[in-house]
Formats: C-alpha cells, sequence, structure tokens
C-alpha cells in the first residue's frame, strides 16, 4: 500500500454545491460560507460562477461575492468560465485561476451544454488564450467518466482524450468526474490507470458523487493509484439532479475524516469544517449531508 | 489487486437491524421481510433473537417468527442467544444456528451486556457445549474492533484474543464489528492483519457501520485483506445508538453494488432486494437509508 502523504482538497460547495440548490442564498451567506471555509484551512475553493443568470440564477452575483472577499495568502479562490465572455467578467471581478468544463460523453454535452464535444473544447480556445495573455490559471472538468444518463457507459480511453485535449490547451490540473455517482473501485482504478499513461498523475484530481454511496470508496481506490487532489463539497452541498432526493458531491467532511484516518494531511480542521456546513445547511433549511457531521453534531 | 470471487452477505436487518428500530413492526410483516429477502438470493439471515423481551422488546415473538417461515433448501436463518436459556428457547423454535456476542473493549462490555469479556466468555461454554451436543453450528460476533465509546482506541491484539477465544470455544466464524463506524480503511487493514495472525481469513467476517460514512471502504479495505464475508442490513436498518439521527448498518444494497461493480459474486439480486428494503422503510415510515436505492427508486 503506497497513499500519498499529502492531498489537496478542492472546496466545491461554493459553487457547483450551491448551484444545484433550490433555496435562496444571499450574497452575505455565500461570502461568510467561503470565509469559514478559508478559516477550517481550506486552501482552494471554487467560489462562484461566470455564467449568464438566465440559465444559473443561483450564481447571479459571482462578481460580487469576488469582490467582498479578503484574499488570504495561499488559498485559491476560482470560478467557473464557460466562454470567452464569462471569462472577461471574472477577470474584470479580479479572479485569477479560473475552470472550464468539458464532457467525456457525447450526449451529455450536446443535452448539457448544447454542442459536441469538440466544438465545447474550441469555445475554450480563446479563453485559454486570454488566461494565458493575463497569467491566470486555468483548470479542466470532465463530466461523465464513469457512466452517462444518456449513453450508459463511456471508455476509459474517450475520458483520457478529452482530458488530453484540456491538458494540451494548458489547463494545469484536470478533474474527473463522475458525474452521476455510479463508478465503482475497479472502474475507478482502470480509469486513472489508462488516463495515466497520457497524462502525469499530478495534473490529475478525482470528483466523485456519492449518488450511490460509492465516492469515498472510488477516493480509496484513487489513493491507491497515486491521485492525490479531490474534489468536494462541504454538507454534501447540491443534490443529484439526475436521481431526486439523492446525493450529488461527496461531503467534504467525510473525506477529510477518511484521510484523517489514513494519516494523510490536508492542512484542514475538522470541527470548524462541520460548523461551516452546518452553518450554511440552516440557511439553506436542509439536512447536512455529512454523515461526520450528523454523527459528531449534538442532537 | 487480489479480491475474492466471490462474497457472502449475513442479512442482519430482521435482527440487528429491527432491534434498534423504536417503530414496532408485526410477526407478518417480520415474516414477509425474512421471505423477501429469502427471494432476492440472500443465504443467511439473521432472523430474530432468544433473549428477555424485557430487555429487548422488538425480539419479542421470534420464536413464532421461526414457527411461520418456510425453510429454503439452502439458506441459513440464524438467531442471537446470549445464554443457555436463550439457546434452549432457540432450539426449541427449531432454530439451526445460533450466533453469541462478545466485546473486544471492557468499558463496553460492562456497560453493554453488565460484565467483563471473560465473564461474557465463560457464559457461552454451555452454550457452546448444548450446540454442540445438538449439531447446531456457533457464530461469534465481536464488537467495538475500531473504538469503543466509552474507552476510544482498542488495540488490534485485543480484538484477536478475543476472536481466538470464540474460535477455540467452537464458533466456526467470528464476525469482527466496527460498533460505532469510526474506523477507517487504514484501520481496518490493519486489524485483519493481525487477527489473520492467528485465526485464518476463511474464518473471519466484517461487520461495518455508516454512522461517519465508511463501511463501503472498509468493507472494500477488508476485500483486499482477502476477507469475504460480510454482515449488511438491507436500507441500513437499525440507526446508531451513539449518535442519534446516525446511520448504523451498512445498506445491504449498497454492499451489493459496489461488489456487482467489482465482479464479485453473491447470488444476490439488486432489484428485488430494494424493493424488499422499501417495503419495511413503508411499515417502518422511516427513510430509506440505502443510497442505491433512493438513487434507483421511482421518486
Amino acid at each position: 500500500m503506497h497513499l500519498p502523504q499529502r492531498v489537496r482538497l478542492v472546496e466545491v460547495g461554493p459553487r457547483d454545491g450551491l448551484q444545484n440548490e433550490a433555496h435562496p442564498v444571499s450574497i452575505s451567506d455565500k461570502v461568510k460560507l467561503i470565509e469559514d471555509l478559508t478559516a477550517a484551512g481550506l486552501k482552494h475553493i471554487e467560489a462562484g460562477s461566470f455564467v449568464s443568470p438566465k440559465w444559473v440564477p443561483q450564481m447571479a452575483g459571482s462578481a460580487e461575492v469576488f469582490a467582498r472577499l479578503q484574499p488570504q495568502t495561499g488559498v485559491i479562490y476560482s470560478a467557473l468560465t464557460p466562454n470567452l465572455k464569462g471569462f472577461e467578467d471574472a477577470l474584470q471581478a479580479g479572479v485569477r485561476e479560473v475552470a472550464v468544463f468539458a464532457s467525456a460523453s457525447e450526449a451529455f454535452s450536446k443535452r448539457n451544454i448544447n454542442c459536441s464535444i469538440s466544438e465545447s473544447l474550441e469555445r475554450f480556445l480563446p479563453v485559454m488564450a486570454a488566461a494565458h495573455l493575463h497569467g491566470i490559471r486555468v483548470r479542466g472538468y470532465v463530466s461523465c467518466v464513469l457512466g452517462c444518463p444518456y449513453e450508459g457507459k463511456v471508455l476509459p480511453q474517450q475520458v483520457s482524450s478529452v482530458a488530453n485535449e484540456l491538458i494540451a490547451m494548458g489547463c494545469y490540473e484536470v478533474s474527473l468526474g463522475d458525474t452521476i455517482g455510479i463508478g465503482t473501485p475497479a472502474d475507478t482504478r482502470e480509469l486513472f490507470n489508462v488516463v495515466a499513461g497520457q497524462i502525469p498523475r499530478g495534473k490529475l484530481a478525482g470528483h466523485f458523487h456519492d449518488t450511490y454511496g460509492q465516492a469515498l470508496v472510488n477516493i480509496y481506490a484513487s489513493l491507491l493509484e497515486g491521485i492525490a487532489v479531490f474534489d468536494s463539497s462541504v454538507a454534501g452541498l447540491g443534490g443529484c439532479p439526475y436521481a431526486k432526493g439523492a446525493s450529488g458531491n461527496v461531503a467534504t467532511e467525510d473525506v477529510l475524516y477518511m484521510l484523517g484516518g489514513l494519516g494523510i494531511d490536508t492542512g484542514i480542521d475538522l470541527d470548524p469544517l462541520i460548523a461551516a456546513g452546518q452553518r450554511i445547511c440552516t440557511v439553506l433549511e436542509r439536512r447536512n449531508g455529512s454523515r461526520v457531521a450528523i454523527a459528531r453534531l449534538p442532537v
């Protein structure tokens, strides 16, 4: 057994999480959440998204969120920017790292962002060029890496090809997402084995959803394959849009608890993290999606 | 990676699960649950407990449950029998396999069954003798194997010692239980490594609780250590008595889903299993504790 000694957690709750919550959240509550997460020791927080508020009303006000954040040394606050317009708005708002989003499944790409995979990658070219010009780092996401709600099985070779294009375009890291949470550890290990044939493991991250309860075991399987960066969402914010009432993003608290037990350093403190998650759950009037939080919080 | 090709799941929902549910369940509903589980392909079902109804009122009527069961060829229906009185009642009811229960933690033993570990083991001697006489198989449980709610850390050597005494007494298998669900995969692997120094892996089982969300990853860790028998509870029946609202037993559906993805044979069908779990959840008026069931069931 050969696990990484250190893991970086990318907190996606304020963006990927809140985007999928129906309950409205004020700018102040978003800023407070991001500050709480920073205080708990998170060093990489996806804080907003620069997209049309017509499509994603929950992310309206991301510019104001960034304007009100007091950046802490050594902490990255990133934003999703699907196109050049979004990138320019993000730059204007002072964002220093952005993310772009492609799918490993043709059917998902067409249904989700209304274009083919190659069209979506082309759309990123001006974003990448502008980012390079302004010294902005770009992280890539690939969705549906272990299956697609529309076309079922997705081959690791297909994931590898899309991930490799993102790296070739200039992404410093690519996060592979099991968007519908259907993968199990053998799939996960095979996927990273195949993708690592083209991309160094140090440039790969895992993004697991807990819809089928498999997120933690897939993270452990990834660790065994030498992957050391994972996306997670405090309190499991963000449900699964493909199964009502089901879990989506894995809860940061649960990942942190496991990593702690494995002796892996993250620089994050569990108790203030649990408090941050419980606070936003109160705002959202929802049940806390972290099992660790439920076990630890006073009833 | 070297995983077992076949795994035996021991379904503990009708006993360990229902025992920890506050809502009353009729004998008919218990029998129906056990029949549904049998139809789904489970081959080993803990169907009741022969204890004083003064202490465990939920288990009153176990004799009637066994009387009404139509035994299926190749299916084991077992019962918990903490003492000779319980064993004799079980024998009278036609039970052909029983289980006894010890703790790896002195403090837990005293608080839970009001005697020391060695006193509890002594109490099993007449049960073992009577079982041997009547050709009844005895399975052993050890609780608190990765931690105790009263004394914290529990050493693997202590678990090994208690497990070994149960085997020496004549138990054909010992199930090691993380009663409070706090273990992580490194602890689990170390535990099985230490215990396997005294007991062949083929005589060991894992019993994991999902209180901290770690059950599936601990099962995967156990598989990597060559363990091939696991206890689980349909729909995650039975909460955690040490953290209100928290999860207890890992859901059989979620374990089965993972094993299926790993290509491990169990002989169990997921769809009828999900239906069996949902039916008993309706009776209990509780939320289904299986993430796979929630993802799969129509909303």
